[in-house]
């Protein structure tokens, strides 16, 4: 009775691809995989060193929203990597300490599934969450924070001092890498299972037809090439230096040594406008059309740049639950906010 | 057996006072006020007009901490009213659009309990909560937003226009009166009862001697005379006019028609330094001291002031746990970032 429905070739073929159950068949010959249903599967993804622990977790929460780990005072890892936001700042450029905007014009990149990322930063130069943390809370347009700043800040307080021995045990030192990877450890935990990945588990009713649609269309127009993986993007290395759209196009920034950025992950990326490294784009349909041209060499239609936009609504994940942590109380030694 | 512990004759009265359980009864007597333990009382007090629900306090959450309302979409009511803070900033004075300080030098106050004050700001030219709420997001120096900016990005977000209908009926006008208005209905929730409260709800043990002994050196030195009240502050309007601290120190804020501030509330003291509305003083026990001089006319020796402030420890409340909203997509009609 379907038939009578379809609207175009590609729903006909679409739903012929359905009837034979292949369009999950065909998503996984693509290398699209899902977040595992299973907790041990999951750990083993997220946490390969097997760093995670409750108290580090809550810890690197709490010091994820700690504003006070900025030059300021006034900056969190949140403001930029919003965690109500889809995990950014919605902004095409990055606005930090002193109202700077991001010299290089680069656009905050998402928090979640970057757990997931073989490399971090639009040009891969970190290796993972726990390095990626460094920068940002030293960048000058950034928090601006010195290391020795942040450290001084943190061991001033004697209640996160005590977290840390929680965490790590007695003889930790609460030095600058220990905090940042606390954080990062923390960012481990931000992935966002979807419909998407139900779909790719198995249960088939799990995605609309029109989104199976956009499924179907996103791996024949070759979009697969580069967002794949359990990110859809974020892997391979050196990045894929198969188009065009380069760090020559905006700013001073070089990306990589082929002078290509990151694939971004289209996890949630409904939520993450503005697109791209340089937040140059609003719309999504335009993104995918733009991405069509200068990565594919192919032109791709108003309707089917809206059908892989529908596919995407399902890429839309469950965000945990987060409690607004308290911070505990500066003490005299403190040192005061510098907003220079 | 007690009495070979006496340190000093004020303790010593003290104890008397305890034996015969007399400090509550002695803070009753001055004004102080607990928060009720009765939920019914405490509706009667922060909702006296019957308007928290579960809807609009859940939307004014989100919209408490949605950093769009602001011009450049990265500063929330939040950032100057950190519910991990206290409910403050921790800056001398707030920070907000386009990195601009506050011109009049003046320090955010806490959210935190701001339910029981009588009038809101420094100067209390606001009457209520949902008043003050619409100050802060049109500054200059702070949200920067323009009431019809406001009014435009909710209503070009389809799931915000269902969260209000939701909230107030199908009939509602999403306009900037009622976005503000259901922020200050979440501030109403913001309550935080304490130690200290236990403690003039009966329980005698709720206080440690030596807060007690705070608590009645508090009252001695006659700071109940504008610190009292179930906030400790924020009562009594024109503001009493019976000391000299007044805006012709610093800036160019007159206060109000007496030029006066507003006593501020001491519920969470320990957290809200920098203290005054000027935030000019970080260490506690000065500001007591600084009090002592200004408003009472008398010194307040180093260590009748350290006693005064381990009394404020006892203030520091339980603060509501608040789950960090998730903030729905933007869309294409949704006006732009704007850091200028």
């Amino acid at each position: 009775m379907t038939i009578f429905k379809i609207a175009s070739i590609s729903l006909l073929a679409s739903t012929l691809l359905l009837a034979k159950g292949g369009i999950a068949d065909k998503a996984h010959s693509a290398g699209l995989t899902a977040i595992p249903t299973d907790k041990a599967a999951l750990m083993k993804l997220i946490d390969p060193k097997n760093t995670i622990t409750d108290e580090k977790v809550a810890l690197g929460k709490q010091l994820y929203f700690e504003p006070r780990l900025s030059k300021s005072g006034i900056i969190s890892c949140n403001t930029c990597h919003n965690l109500g936001l889809g995990g950014v700042d919605g902004v095409p450029a990055a606005v930090g300490h002193n109202w700077t905007a991001n010299p290089h014009h680069l656009n905050s990149p998402t928090v979640y599934n970057a757990v997931f990322f073989d490399a971090q930063f639009w040009d891969g130069r970190s290796p993972d969450l726990e390095d990626q943390a460094q920068g940002p809370m030293q960048a000058a347009p950034e928090m601006a924070a010195a290391p020795s700043l942040v450290v001084e800040r943190i061991n001033s307080i004697p209640a996160y001092v005590e977290s840390f021995e929680k965490a790590y045990g007695k003889d930790v030192k609460v030095d600058f890498k220990t905090i940042t990877a606390t954080i990062g450890i923390f960012e481990r935990t931000l992935v966002t299972p979807s419909r998407y990945d139900d779909f790719l588990n198995g249960n088939k009713e799990a995605l609309t037809d029109a989104e199976k649609e956009g499924l179907n269309l996103f791996m024949d127009k070759g979009c697969t090439a580069c967002h794949t993986g359990i990110a859809l993007g974020g892997t391979m290395q050196p990045f894929p230096a198969v188009g065009k759209y380069t760090y020559a196009n905006v700013g001073d920034f070089k990306g990589d040594k082929n002078g290509m950025v990151k694939t971004p992950t289209l996890r949630n990326i409904t939520e993450t406008a503005p697109y791209f490294h340089n937040g140059a784009i609003w719309s999504l349909k335009e993104a995918v059309q733009e991405m069509g041209r200068t990565q594919l060499g192919s032109e791709i239609s108003d309707v089917d740049a809206a059908k892989i936009v529908t596919f995407f609504g399902a890429l839309k994940g469950k965000k945990p639950e987060i409690t607004y942590p308290q911070f505990p109380e500066s003490t005299a030694k403190t040192a005061k906010p510098d907003f220079n």
